[in-house]
C-alpha cells in the first residue's frame, strides 16, 4: 500500500519488466532491521538491488536508472522541457501529496507512535500533525484538481511517472482516510482512467 | 540564505552560465503575492523563466534541464549508475538535511508564524517540531560524516551536484544555529574544501 514501493511496482509494469520483489513491512518495522539496513541505511522503501549487489534507492532514482536502461515506453519525459514538467509534477505528489498524507496518518497510528517520520526511528507522534497533514491533503489535492481541469494528464496530453506517482499518493490517501474530494469530478475522472491500465494492480 | 535558490545559483555557477536573477523575500512573504503565484502557483523558490515566458519549477528539475542543455561540466552523473547515487544523496539532503533544518527555524521564526511549510500561507508553527528538527538534523549530519569518511565527495570520488545540495544545507543549518558538530572532521574538511570553489559565493 505504500506508495513509493507501489509507484516503482507500477513504473516497472509500464515498462514491461519483470523484477523479482520482496515485501518488507514497514508496520512491523522490518525496514529498521539491520538485515534491511544493510540494504538501505536510511530504512527507506524500495530499494533495487542489481545483480552484483549494487543497491539504488529512493523511487524517482530507481525510475530514472530503469528508463535509461530501458527507454521505452518513455516515461520521465521525450525532451528536456517535458522531463522538468514531469518532475516537477512528481515532486509536487511527493512533497505536498505523500508527505502530508504520511504526516496524516503516521502521527495517528498506534504501530508507528515512535517512527513519525519514514525511515528511521525514535521520532515520536505528534496528534497536531494530523491536521495539519489534512490541510495540505486537501491543498494538493485542489492542485492537481486545477491541473486535471485543462490537461489530460497530470504533466501534459499523455501518460507518464507523473501519473503514477499523483495515483499511488492519491489511492493511498483513500485508503487511510483522505479520499478525492466528491466534487473533483477532473480527477476523479483521471483517476478511474488509471485505476483501467493493467499496472494500477502491480 | 535559502538552500533551494543557493544550489541553483551554485549549479549555474558551476556550468559557467550567466542567468540574470530576481531575489524574492521569502521572509517579507513575497513568494506568496499573486505576483510571484502567476509565475510559480506553488510559491516555492526558485524558478527559472524561459525568455517565451515557460517557466521550470524545482531546483532538480531546474539543474537537470540546465545539464541536458549544458552537459560540460557534468554535475548529474555521467552513467546511469551515477545518476542514481548522485540523486539518491541529493535527495538525503533534501529530505533529511534541508526539511529537517527548516523544521527546526520555520517552527521558531515569528515572520513565518503562520508559514511553518514552504510554499503556502495559513500553516501554523508547533514549538515541538524545533527539537525534531533538531533530531532529524544531527540524524542527517551522521549519514554524511559516515560517508565522507570513505568518499571524497558525496557521491564519489569527483564533485557533483551532490556536494552543492548538501553545501547548501549544511551551509544554511550553521546560519541558523545548527553548525556541523566539531568533532564531524571529515564533513568539515569536505566543507572547508567547498567553500574555497568559486561558485560558493554565488
Amino acid at each position: 500500500m505504500a506508495p513509493n514501493p507501489r509507484g516503482a511496482r507500477i513504473f516497472i509494469a509500464e515498462k514491461g519488466l519483470i523484477i523479482p520483489t520482496q515485501e518488507i513491512n514497514i508496520l512491523a518495522g522490518e525496514n529498521l532491521t539491520p538485515a534491511y539496513l544493510r540494504i538501505n541505511p536510511w530504512g527507506l522503501l524500495p530499494a533495487l538491488a542489481l545483480d552484483d549487489g549494487t543497491v539504488i534507492t529512493q523511487t524517482p532514482c530507481i525510475c530514472r536508472y530503469l528508463e535509461t536502461l530501458h527507454p521505452a515506453p518513455n516515461l520521465l519525459g521525450r525532451d528536456a522541457l517535458e522531463t522538468a514538467r514531469i518532475g516537477a509534477w512528481e515532486r509536487c505528489s511527493e512533497m505536498n501529496g505523500q508527505n502530508a498524507i504520511a504526516e496524516f496518518c503516521r502521527n495517528q497510528c498506534a504501530p508507528l507512535a515512535s517512527r513519525a517520520v519514514p525511515g528511521f526511528a525514535g521520532v515520536k507522534a505528534l496528534p497536531e500533525l494530523v491536521a495539519r497533514g489534512r490541510q495540505r491533503a486537501a491543498w494538493y489535492d485542489e492542485q492537481m484538481e486545477n491541473q486535471l481541469a485543462t490537461s489530460a494528464y497530470v504533466a501534459g496530453p499523455r501518460y507518464t511517472a507523473a501519473d503514477s506517482t499523483a495515483q499511488c499518493a492519491m489511492d493511498f490517501a483513500n485508503a487511510v482516510g483522505l479520499p478525492v474530494p466528491a466534487g473533483h469530478q477532473h480527477t476523479l475522472r483521471w483517476l478511474q482512467n488509471l485505476s483501467t491500465r493493467p499496472s494500477a494492480t502491480a
